[in-house]
């Protein structure tokens, strides 16, 4: 089927529209048509590492839509159904992650939504900056009802990802929970956390978002440049969620935890370099997480219908993605860009 | 009271007797006359640190012996009554750590047997490569009956320092452990992994290690220069405790973790420094430790009874004890030395 999407086709160029043909349904395939799609910081990291005659680079993996076709093997999706689809839209399906559920960790490494390789006829998948899509039906979720589609679109990727570890971590009540980082991952844990029970605090480098943070949720704010605030949080926390995705030291997460407690990182460098000394006294963990399987996405789409919970988004016309991921670079979002791709009609 | 122990007194010199006088007993005060006294790693790193001026060194804090003299409100202990201490013997008391038993992390930093700060007087403590040694009450443990006090000695650090994470993380029957180097540390991880029930891998870099590995209980031997060999221990093993004391990538052995599996480091570099891929796939848990408070401890000795454990020890004149800390830099000992003290009467 022929779509349009949003594409870098040459390093460094100009974001433009782009036709394309998607794979003709197979038996367990679904064609959803793009409603809403969030920005997510991978697609800043493919942007950049986009290399001369790879493109080209149609991003998107967050995304909200309405089933318009379905392969002959469909049975749990209708046309005209409403579907949400994450950064996952295959795996191998018999290794032991795929088996429990945790598709994100098989072990010949899942098909991701853009930028994968089709598990069937090779090709490289390309992404829901596009006015349609096509997934295994495995891989789609029906949109919770109550919640505004557009708001759903990043809870697919940003959501699951800060709400696995959360659960994982058996984040709840009576618990004080650290969110490192305020932005489209971060604003979403403070609700997910909130949600779960536990009180929450928000480290950020910014002043300026204090006030933001006091009104997603957060029971205390600590600006991380702050030596003496950072001082006094030694000893405090259960679990903290480090949702910066820059490099950086965790020690200073890490001494803030009371014993036994658990930093999850969610930043992916090649390294984490945390001091021995402050992972050593008091018994702390350092952990990291990325993305969730198919499991944890459901649980995660049932929780947020509960409890009402959707990110908080700016809608950008779909051919206006090139200045969105300019202000995104910068953090200058509150808190998650969703393209709208009917401006692609 | 005066006694005579191994001191180094000028940095780079050489391991020569050395007569002072040991505190008069508080009220809360045994004195003990040591018969067995572990050399330990951090003996070298001590010497390696001593700077001019700041001496002398007198290393030693494993060691077992026997009451001479007891403070006039010691209740736990008679004269003649065997004891054995570690390489704690003072901690604030007060602040959580310490109320939970578990003094390694007092908040005020426990006193250490050696080159620590006696908390009345205020003195740079002097360990046990000495004849006597004056101790709290509080910080001795009866020598378990039964088991050689030579190899009784290392249990206090070497050994509680393996035994500690064992147990925080439960290791037992149904289990995998892996346990990375075979020495001081690790031979008594393969012990009491072996006796909590699991199923132990060692890893060593030496294959002349392999039969002397298998005698100590291990059910595996990897070496861990054979890549072919480490590459089939993905996704294997439910805990892993890393001995060695070199700095090096956990990364090996954060992906030899299962899923949820816990990497702990006994080694302290100033950081550690994994992939962030390793400990992100599958939800590993990097983790660190050293030492362990009175209540594990305590539980170790009972355990160490219980289970006929004593650490194989290589028995050396206290005036040899130069020599020995040399074969201890190349590790050529199987696999703790101990002090003999009466080499000094």
């Amino acid at each position: 089927m022929k779509t349009k999407g949003m594409a870098l086709t040459v390093p460094g160029g100009r974001w433009e529209p782009y036709a394309f043909e998607r794979r003709t349904l197979r038996p367990d395939d679904l064609a959803v048509r793009v409603t809403w799609c969030g920005l997510c910081h991978s697609d800043l990291h493919a942007a950049e590492a986009l290399t001369a005659g790879a493109g080209p680079l149609v991003p998107g993996h967050e995304f909200t839509g309405e089933v318009t076709a379905v392969g002959s093997e469909v049975t749990g999706f209708r046309v005209g159904d409403p579907v949400a689809v994450g950064n996952i839209v295959d795996s191998c399906g018999v290794c032991p992650a795929c088996r429990s559920g945790a598709e994100q960790f098989c072990r010949e490494f899942p098909t991701t939504t853009y930028g994968g390789k089709d598990r069937v006829d090779g090709s490289v998948t390309l992404g829901a900056y596009s006015r349609d899509y096509v997934v295994r039906e495995s891989f789609a979720y029906p949109l919770p009802p109550g919640l505004d589609p557009a708001g759903v679109a990043p809870l697919m990727c940003a959501g699951a990802t800060v709400f696995e570890p959360l659960r994982r971590w058996d984040v709840g009540p009576g618990q004080l929970v650290g969110v490192v980082g305020l932005g489209g991952l971060g604003h979403l844990a403070v609700k997910f956390a909130k949600a779960l029970g536990a009180r929450v605090a928000v480290f950020t480098t910014s002043p300026g978002k204090e006030a933001a943070a006091r009104d997603l949720g957060a029971d205390e704010v600590i600006i991380s440049g702050d030596g003496e605030a950072m001082a006094a949080q030694g000893d405090r926390f259960d679990f903290m969620l480090d949702t910066a995705s820059a490099k950086h030291d965790p020690s200073p997460y890490l001494r803030a935890l009371r014993m036994d407690g658990t930093l999850c990182m969610l930043g992916i460098p090649d390294r984490y370099e945390p001091e021995a000394m402050a992972l050593l006294y008091g018994f702390k963990r350092l952990a990291a997480s990325g993305s969730a399987g198919r499991s944890r996405t459901r649980e995660m789409l049932d929780f947020a219908a509960r409890h009402h919970i959707v990110a908080d988004v700016e809608k950008v016309p779909a051919r206006d993605v090139g200045p969105a991921l300019d202000r995104l670079a910068r953090n200058d979002v509150r808190w998650r860009f969703v393209l709208d791709l009917a401006d692609l009609d």
